[in-house]
């Protein structure tokens, strides 16, 4: 059995994880021989290999990024993308492939499965949090880790100049890294793309925050948008896979919580070091669970789907299914969380 | 509505965020007042209280360890000690009590439910991770992650001499802190107490990766036994509750290893140092969420239940049942692990 | 004797240190008693003062910030500001002052103890370690190890998806964060405010880094500029010592490197997690040391002295010297460095 | 040129550090060659090489422990050891020698100097910072970082459980490690090897913390030792370099305090955890500059010579000089932190 495998989209932690578990068990257990493609879909579509086997996965796990590299290729996009793959695939002799992504990149291959009869099995990765059918996506932990330790140090330059700090966190489409590194942090405002927020409604918790003599702390997701429709959050460029790139809501609220109460406010934009070095404890023990599951998968013949955290249980589910909605933060939740706003 | 609180047992990062969450909707959302009892059952056994409102629970977020103290003190062996905690309860107009704490301290929280009808709800704590009808308890990933950036720095100085290193990690009956971090950490050999070892097979192991040019690291939880009976690793002390002291598995092994390869063995003891200090960012959205829905079953009027997570949920599952059973590694994920070693 | 202490200028981890330091040994030792002002100048200048004694300062020393509230405000732009100083130190009976704080905040103390012959003694603090007399101020290596972990973690995301990353780093105008981070956190190009950049040399080490199948990162301190004097960086506000506000070089360079090389260019400002949370080791030894030998000062009657550290001795200078000319990074130590542009 | 460079004694955080300062600077600007010896002195005694070029070196400069190895093995113990590793440097065309270690290391390169004329320069390491004749040696930051980070944590558990906390640290000659971590750490005893301690003030010290209602934290070196010369700490065992090894003065301490004072102690001995992983920015910054001088060293012809930090400055002081005299601290320096006794 010769098996592909790819990481694609945005990197994340934990992705070397994956890649080790794969290859350490789908050979010594199962004697596969493995091929690497680089750079998510754009390995298998120009046909761009890097050799897999075990020296090649030592010393990797507590390594963040993907040994593999990664890209957002999108074949859908691209003139015969999926049949190139395939024939590429086919040249290369891959039994099974094992594609580890976000929904993009599951996406395409639930598209290779369908049309093409490829033996495609999937690993879900998104550092948001944000795809269903899985009660945790690997990175994801990291990176709450990262924001909450951000947040912490950030409490002791707010309380010594009286100030309010506005931190901007990951989360397009979910935010479920502001509520739980905005939960762990002690945040006293958590903006999440989920709800629009009023911002008055934010400024009077911040007010209420100075009364009780501390300077507040705003966690805000970098989708979060007000309730108002004037906000111009976007710039006009567009990724490879489509999305509109969102940017500026932090800044753009701590402007606004100036100019309406009076107080000083500056922004903290977190960016890409919540996505970048070595995971945390968690996040290599699931991501090292998804890749051994992920080639038992394989040795199953179950291919089409995708393996995923339920409880403390490893499952399979369809990808297709698993692609097909968002997983975002629900009212209910957000309502237990605000008992800590203002 | 006038409500009790106390924290009892080992120590544990997330015990001030269950506190804080109590604190912040009880008397937010619920109106209650809370007193504070010291030490854990020392504290309503001798009437010894603390004063417990909004600003006492302010900052205590990221610090470890228990504003309230906590204590190994069983009343079950005191005289007359669940009458006397009854009659402090009364004295203090006590209408509901929250108890944290693990199998013993909840043990008796049950007891105090079923023999004198005190309203108790329990909210489970252990390091361990060993309590059954819950997914994870708080404390457990904080003592993940610490003990795996000891495994990580470990691996250099192991590397560097060529040496074996045998890291004690916590886990008298269960081994899911050296599980966890041994996975997590790239060890080479993970003993646990579920599962007598054989030390010619570890020595194997060792050997084996000596061969490929590598230093092994052994995680050993400090119950795991060996297979032959020989071992005198007990001393003749009793704690409080009864439970035979352990000492010294890891530095038996590292003899062991010396005598039977020839190598040099080292070992480290990570002790204390796993339990204290700030809480990951997991084990305070954990702990704040069970103090959250704690002080709701208060609300609701469950009592002689406990919070519990399953999957991504808080639920409430009755104190009894969930004391009844210790919650160890089971043999499957024992062997899924153990394709990482030797 | 009755001591004010004062910290001014922006908050740096080690101020509570420091604070803890003077109050700890000239009470134990000295018997003294102190009065600590709020908010850096703007406490005596309004008379806002808090209550400083052993107990105070008990817990803070892994604190960041301050205990004592800081801020820019500047007596010297005041009406009579010096002298309304002057006057609410006599009320309070102070017979010396420790003004703990930057070339500003010393700037004042110089001017009160030449005009008014208050007996000040000084402690240097600035996070950008450019004041000159002293090997180090404390907080500028939290800020270093803060940048460096950063920078680590940021190479993971760079060589996944071979991108370049820039980092912009504090530093208005002397560079040693970004030297100092940017070596330690391995970075291909360091871009200082002492030294005008060539963004076509810039491109040249960026494009020679790929050229070894590498990615680049960037450490770029906030008040670098090119060399050509085109760069419009500086917004029109200033603060309220009259320093113009930079910003924005970090994302202006990345556009520049886009567009010269064609390779993708991604910026993240660190901004104020470098200045907050809990102090390194390092930095919590010397500003303890700080606060022991302030207060040894105050003791010996040298006033119009500071604190300073060469080698690993404290001594005393004399603040006017200490504050009249900044230390930056010296044209040796940076080609020193370069080695490892490229 | 062709230059053999070898690392000895202890891992060290930073030793990759010097070791791609001096390859990168080496190569890069002088044009050398360059020869790894494997396992210290055991390399060029056994002419066991590595490969040492500027990939070699890529990637190295944030991991702990020597790319070369390491050992204890000591030339001076063995049959003709000086004439062997003179014979293997000529069979390898060495020119000259760049020895990374400490006293021991160091005595070796110093004997290969004079009696054989070999050319060789020194880099001082020791994780204990007890060479004089240079301000700091590189891993020493990094150790102190690591125990005071443990000291952190324990002060929690210590809290909750008003109990006395005994912390091991290195250093069997000199209690920097332990001054350094205790204070900045926040303990409330510290025990050095400099100066013999007498348990009933240790016991008065942690008697009065408990007064003031705080829970005690004692760090002690692993080479302190009780005033009364009863203490039986010494095995019999010597390593290589005939040095008694020391264990258990932590232990021993926690029962006497036990037995004295009837208060509950705990021991925490931090091990190998403090030598390994990752360097910290200073100790990055330090070892790099320490390659980077040392190679120039051999580029001026300055042999003999072992490269030292002076405030802020690399200089460079005989090899002899250098090793013949421990650096221990002071009877001043440990009084001015003794005002936090207690």
């Amino acid at each position: 059995m010769r098996v592909g495998v790819l990481t694609g989209g945005g990197d994340c932690p934990g992705l070397n994880a994956v890649i080790r578990g794969i290859v350490r068990k789908g050979v010594q257990e199962y004697g596969y021989d493995f091929v690497g493609f680089r750079d998510g879909w754009r390995g298998p579509l120009e046909g761009d290999t890097v050799h897999l086997d075990i020296p090649a996965v030592r010393g990797i796990l507590p390594r963040g990024g993907t040994i593999l590299g990664s890209s957002r290729t999108n074949p859908l996009q691209q003139e015969n993308g999926i049949r190139r793959i395939k024939d590429n695939l086919a040249k290369e002799e891959i039994d099974a492939l094992v594609a580890i992504g976000g929904e993009d990149t599951l996406g395409v291959a639930a598209r290779l499965a369908d049309e093409y009869g490829i033996q495609v099995v999937g690993v879900p990765k998104t550092i948001d949090n944000d795809l269903s059918a899985t009660d945790y996506t690997f990175g994801f932990d990291t990176a709450v880790n990262i924001a909450t330790e951000a947040i912490d140090r950030l409490h002791t330059t707010a309380e010594s100049h009286m100030r309010v700090l506005v931190v901007e966190v990951m989360g397009r489409h979910a935010g479920w890294i502001a509520l739980h590194s905005g939960l762990a942090g002690g945040a006293n405002v958590i903006l999440i793309p989920e709800r629009r927020f009023d911002v008055d409604q934010v400024c009077a918790w911040v007010t209420s925050r100075f009364k009780a003599s501390y300077a507040p702390i705003v966690v805000v997701a970098e989708g979060a948008q007000p309730k108002d429709g004037d906000m111009v959050l976007k710039d006009d460029s567009l990724d490879s896979f489509g999305h509109v790139r969102l940017s500026g809501v932090g800044e753009w609220l701590a402007k606004q919580i100036e100019r309406r109460t009076g107080k000083e406010a500056r922004t903290t934009v977190l960016g890409h070091v919540q996505r970048g070095g070595t995971p945390s404890a968690f996040d290599r023990w699931l991501a090292t669970r998804f890749g051994l599951h992920a080639i038992e998968c394989v040795r199953d013949g179950e291919f089409g789907k995708m393996v995923a955290l339920r409880g403390t249980d490893i499952v399979r589910v369809p990808i297709a299914e698993a692609t097909s909605r968002l997983k975002t933060v629900d009212a209910s939740l957000y309502e237990e969380v605000s008992v800590f706003f203002g």
